[in-house]
């Protein structure tokens, strides 16, 4: 083994090794500061770039910031692994960063042994999390759509900054940032390794899955309206607590994301006028409602709905619901997907699939019709978006080595798809 | 009649126009203004003297700012009726100053047929409602007990100011403040007349009620401590989500409280870190109970306490309780409180009695030991606090009525209790 990467041997240590350096170099001891468009963020571009001119492969930047590295390969058709070089502030080592390294990790045992069948290509995506204009997977978006120029054009951050001017810094112009599309002209599959951000894994003593697809979304606001009153002098027949509906409510919400193998959070509750001496007259909360079937997060929304009601009746209360948000399921490509299933189970004995609750950039890959795969490796205790997210080193060896086998396979996969 | 108050017919119609004069003065299109402590309400204050300068009686201002006027009677025992000038800011026209005008109208009354058997005294508190330092019934207090300057010395409002140079620039001198206790000791029985607050006479179509005493409280902070966690990635058999657990434990002292017969409150309700996309690690809420006996009081907050630590442990989190307040049930003097409804169920055709849930000077009186009885007229809607408070002109006027009964019989009662 030489530690230029010229060699036909996967090393999967080495994208550990990888991993730790840069997160000494973009991170702090909050954790991951490579919050999109700030100097750490650019840090880990460059980084990145680095590495990569180190191997036979040609690298650029597109219109939206995210960064290219394409190895050509005896077909113009390409395989693409990806993830976002994004973090959140104050985040973990391998959100993101993971599916990056390890692409790398493979890119560069495929450019030792020659030219490969296909076009293999590793995309960084620029920014994935959203955290400062709140634009979820907004530069995979720019590249495989939909993406609306005009839209985003007054978008702010909450300190007024201007989304047009935070990018245009880093010359990227909104206007032009479209033609990153260009990139997914031959993509004939995608396929991304990221850290699971959950618990279900660890809970089962299990390394690795193959992702079934992304849960649809129902995100609302509900606002209740009962009439404030005084703590002391209005007895409890006679109350129309918007506080007490709320709670009913929060608990309704999570028996039927029970009943119907979903999951259901309300994890904002503000009752008005708030102070231990009122009955609340008005409380507002919110509802994330997730499912991987779309016909189950209807009926979850419905039984919501019909919650709700009931329970604004009995409590003598108004209810008033508004839709903040709403992705249908997506299911990544079913082959594609059975190839992942068969890697996770030659390597961890198990051939787990499981949907994700969260969005990822691949989510979006495959919304725009690329045949795409996504692999999960264990996250500890479930943490993620803080520096005390982990996961064991000889789990992310063993998802290296995942991805790889994958990435082989899709290749085939693609050349006997073409025939 | 003439207008001069000098008359032997109680003119309960006065005491309206004298309300809706002082609330012209005092007030302005957002409710009344009386702050303690503030220009509006000296001007109250200087209202009232100016009324009692009509009057052949003996006026002072005490240690702590409250406003005393004197009939001598026969004996020097004293007969007083009052209640507090000021209000919250945006306040009613009548919370407080209801009884001080009723009492002006009774001192009028009795001043028109010369030395009464008794000597009858107003007491006009002057804070009551604690709005800006947080102390309630504080000038009750200096005059009745407990009272501690130490412990005061230090207080500041929310804008750093200090009480010592609040109450300073309006003459009042900590240190001093507690030489009002010199005006108690005559004192042989104390009335106030209030409206309710609540909504519990107008439901039963009520316009009085004799008080029956003040609600014993337990206020609790209460801190719910689960695990945070991302709302898609995390199953629900999987969450330590102390929302939950806190809307759990407000239903269960809803339950709780309508068993006992008390009232019980979960007014504020602050899940961390409050977002709609994570369950919420932590959850923080206030407990207001109150009941009118002391040992159901017990056991309510008994109960609250086994069904925090049953839910808990079901929920997986962990859950801790702080004290805020407590203050054991008051019950006013039995013999006073008989005449009272007595003198309801004239008026009314009901006799009715019910206890207090809000705090109110009378309560501080009748902790010092000094014979109380206590007099409500009907909200509407229920509402205080605001100047949405109202009640019907023809209710004020059978309340002054009411008071005027009572004092009456409530002297003749201290006679007699002096053989």
């Amino acid at each position: 083994m030489t530690d230029n990467g010229h060699t036909a041997v996967l090393n999967p240590q080495r994208v550990v090794d990888d991993l730790r350096e840069l997160q000494r170099l973009t991170g702090d001891a909050n954790g991951a500061q490579r919050l999109a468009w700030t100097e750490p963020w650019d840090q880990a571009r460059q980084w990145l770039r680095a590495k990569l001119a180190e191997l036979p492969v040609e690298v650029s930047v597109d219109e939206a910031g995210n960064v290219w590295a394409t190895l050509r390969g005896a077909s113009p058709r390409a395989l693409i692994l990806g993830s976002h070089i994004d973090s959140v502030p104050g985040g973990g080592w391998l959100d993101g960063c993971l599916g990056v390294a390890a692409g790398l990790e493979v890119l560069r045992s495929w450019a030792a042994r020659g030219t490969p069948p296909v076009t293999l290509r590793l995309a960084a995506w620029a920014e994935e999390e959203g955290t400062q204009f709140g634009l979820s997977m907004f530069t995979s978006h720019a590249a495989c759509g939909p993406f609306d120029p005009a839209a985003l054009r007054t978008a702010r951050d909450a300190h007024g900054a201007r989304l047009t001017d935070v990018i245009g810094r880093w010359g990227v112009d909104l206007d032009r940032a479209g033609m990153a599309a260009r990139q997914m002209e031959n993509a004939a599959a995608y396929l991304e390794l990221h850290i699971e951000q959950g618990p279900v894994l660890e809970s089962l003593n299990l390394p690795l899955a193959a992702v079934l697809g992304a849960m649809g979304l129902e995100r609302h606001r509900l606002v209740f309206r009962g009439q404030t009153a005084h703590a002391g002098s209005t007895p409890m027949a006679l109350r129309r607590d918007a506080l007490s509906a709320a709670a009913r409510f929060a608990l309704a919400v999570r028996e039927i994301a029970v009943q119907h193998g979903g999951v259901s959070t309300v994890g904002s509750l503000i009752p008005r006028p708030g102070i231990v001496t009122a009955v609340a007259g008005e409380c507002e909360c919110t509802l994330d409602q997730r499912h991987i079937e779309a016909p189950e997060l209807a009926a979850m929304l419905t039984e919501a709905r019909a919650a709700s009601e009931t329970i604004a009746a009995e409590e003598r209360v108004e209810v008033a619901w508004e839709r903040l948000y709403h992705v249908p399921p997506v299911r990544f490509h079913e082959e594609l997907t059975a190839l992942g299933a068969q890697v996770v189970g030659e390597l961890s004995g198990n051939a787990y699939v499981m949907p994700s609750g969260p969005l990822h950039d691949a989510v979006v890959v495959a919304q725009s019709g690329v045949p795409t795969a996504m692999l999960f490796v264990q996250s500890l205790r479930g943490l993620s978006h803080t520096r005390e997210e982990d996961t064991r080193e000889e789990d992310l060896r063993l998802a290296v080595e995942a991805l790889s086998r994958l990435a082989e396979r899709t290749a085939h996969w693609i050349v006997e798809n073409a025939r």
